[in-house]
């Protein structure tokens, strides 16, 4: 068995949970090789993946393998150090995917370990391990959220038809694996164009998530603008306004919804420069965007997007009215925003582009 | 080894070279295993491959299995039928990997061969033989040249910045892998309005190909607006005009340049319903597109494209201004035009779509 992969699917579980925590999995393996214990990260304030799994141990962990998708912590937040339970359990060694990068453990973790003869390996990161812990590593890095734009375009880079239609520009499989993705982040961002035009109820539609683990509903409404029936209002919802009349606020908040004010800019829109303030303080870290081309290219001018998920339909729709960064104007290609790395797949008949800046 | 493979590529030799004939690969084989003879499709009035594989053959013929890329032909063109030449030579067995769609042809190569004793298997077909096949297959099917519009675009379906530059958008890897392409077809076709803006030499920049399998260029030039001095013009070019001033004209046939007139349509641009006549007039079945987004538009409206081949860069330029089919303009989703069939793979930095309508 593929313990390191095991390991990794396990940590998938907490994603979308435990922010501004990282979402890490965890397996302890007997001497034996038998799986005796798997846990994740729980919500904040809850166990860490390690705890999980020794507390889920079906049997004796003396002389059992560890293996975590994040060093083990050594510092008390609000749980004990993990390193001191695997100690006292008497594991003897730890397979980690990736050392944390967060200041006060980096590498301090594996040294405690070792300085009570555990041994340890770090082993070279998988995938689905980087995906998991993209959002954690840039936060740690950066102290700021890390947002995903989801396009759905034909393969010649439109978002609607000419007359703005775009049900459905991407196929079914494609629409399925986006709400998979929405279930993995903390929240999702659109603007009050695409909720006045589509109504959408901008959640996670799988089959087996509960309604605590719905990602937060993000809309930008520079003036306040969101019909009160719209379908996403509930409590889950923040509204990150600028000017809002009285009334609206007052129906807004009797729907549980939570409204958030920033200043403008020079143009009058929302300065989305506070952006990330508003997300760290409701300790969004791992965010989706979904919007409109007018958002996407004053995200990206401010360069908040760290990712794009680009589904393309294999369709060509011509024309030059919808496209997906209408607000962008590079005149020179040195000006131009290159992608780091790219990887493509194939998702049932559209092309699924995952990019990186 | 595997024979299969190896008579594809041995096909892919004769590309660009045969049409209207296909570009056939033939390899035979002894009963010890061992190949002893190879051959492809050589130019029009020449050897099919069976013979050049028989003649190149350095042992003897009898009990070997020939393997070959299309079925054997039994009719008299320019050369004797095929299948007297493998029954004469006592070959054993032939593998084939798709009956020839030639009416004339169809399955009655088989059958001949089958009457003489000599067995025959149809093997599924490759994507290498499906590659080197698939004009002549379309050219059998509709009596239409094969066009494959080839685009060069960044992430979101830009094909130059916002003040119209596009040097470069793909990287070094696509623009080799471009030539290779060339050299697989009888002709690229642009427009005038590139000739003009990027004076582009039009040919097959490889190490190993002569001048005598340069592939034809094509330039649609309306008006006879083609400077004298630009650097694609020679015996190996065909413009395609509508109204041209006699001095051109005299200054492009001193050059050698073949010119060919046809109608306008309503609009006063040429009117490409008579491409295709100009296209099969000079036995041009395999053709490249590489031109701008008035004439891709006009000959995807005209359904005279087959196959698309895109190269996506990572990067974001943004804009509306550059798109690769500004004057498509599709209202319903319904309306767009579907590909049948998408693939794509890396290359370099770039990713390269191929779509089949």
């Amino acid at each position: 068995m593929d313990y390191i992969k095991e390991v990794a699917k396990e940590s998938l579980l907490a994603m979308g949970q435990t922010s501004p925590n990282p979402p890490v999995g965890a397996l302890i393996v007997s001497s034996e090789n038998k799986i005796i214990g798997r846990g994740h990260t729980q919500r904040i304030g809850g166990n860490h993946a390690e705890i999980e799994a020794i507390n889920n141990a079906t049997e004796s962990l003396a002389n059992s393998t560890l293996y975590t998708t994040l060093e083990p912590c050594n510092i008390t937040g609000n749980t004990p150090p993990c390193t001191e339970a695997i100690i006292n359990n008497k594991i003897k060694h730890v397979v980690i995917c990736q050392k944390d990068p967060n200041p006060q453990i980096n590498g301090n973790g594996i040294k405690i370990l070792n300085e009570n003869n555990i041994t340890t390996e770090i082993v070279d990161k998988i995938e689905i391990v980087e995906y998991a812990l993209e959002a954690y590593n840039h936060f740690m890095k950066t102290k700021t959220p890390y947002l995903t734009l989801k396009l759905a375009m034909s393969l010649d880079g439109k978002i609607a038809t000419n007359t703005g239609k775009s049900k459905w520009i991407s196929g079914i499989q494609s629409r399925q694996l986006v709400h998979k993705y929405r279930s993995d982040v903390d929240a999702i961002i659109t603007g009050v164009g695409t909720v006045i035009k589509d109504n959408p109820q901008l959640n996670v539609r799988l089959e087996n998530i509960s309604k605590s683990n719905q990602p937060k509903k993000i809309i930008l409404d520079t003036n306040g603008r969101i019909p009160i029936n719209s379908q996403c209002l509930d409590s889950n919802t923040i509204i990150i306004c600028s000017n809002i009349n009285d009334k609206i606020e007052h129906e807004l908040l009797n729907k549980s919804v939570t409204i958030e004010k920033i200043p403008t800019s020079n143009s009058g829109s929302l300065d989305l420069k506070y952006l990330n303030d508003i997300l760290l303080k409701h300790k969004l870290i791992n965010v989706f965007v979904e919007c409109g081309p007018t958002l996407t290219s004053e995200l990206m001018k401010l360069n908040l997007i760290q990712k794009l998920l680009i589904f393309i339909s294999p369709k060509i729709i011509g024309g030059s009215k919808y496209v997906p960064f209408a607000n962008i104007n590079s005149d020179e290609m040195s000006k131009v925003f290159n992608l780091k790395k790219i990887q493509h797949s194939q998702i049932g008949k559209d092309i699924l582009i995952k990019g990186w800046f």
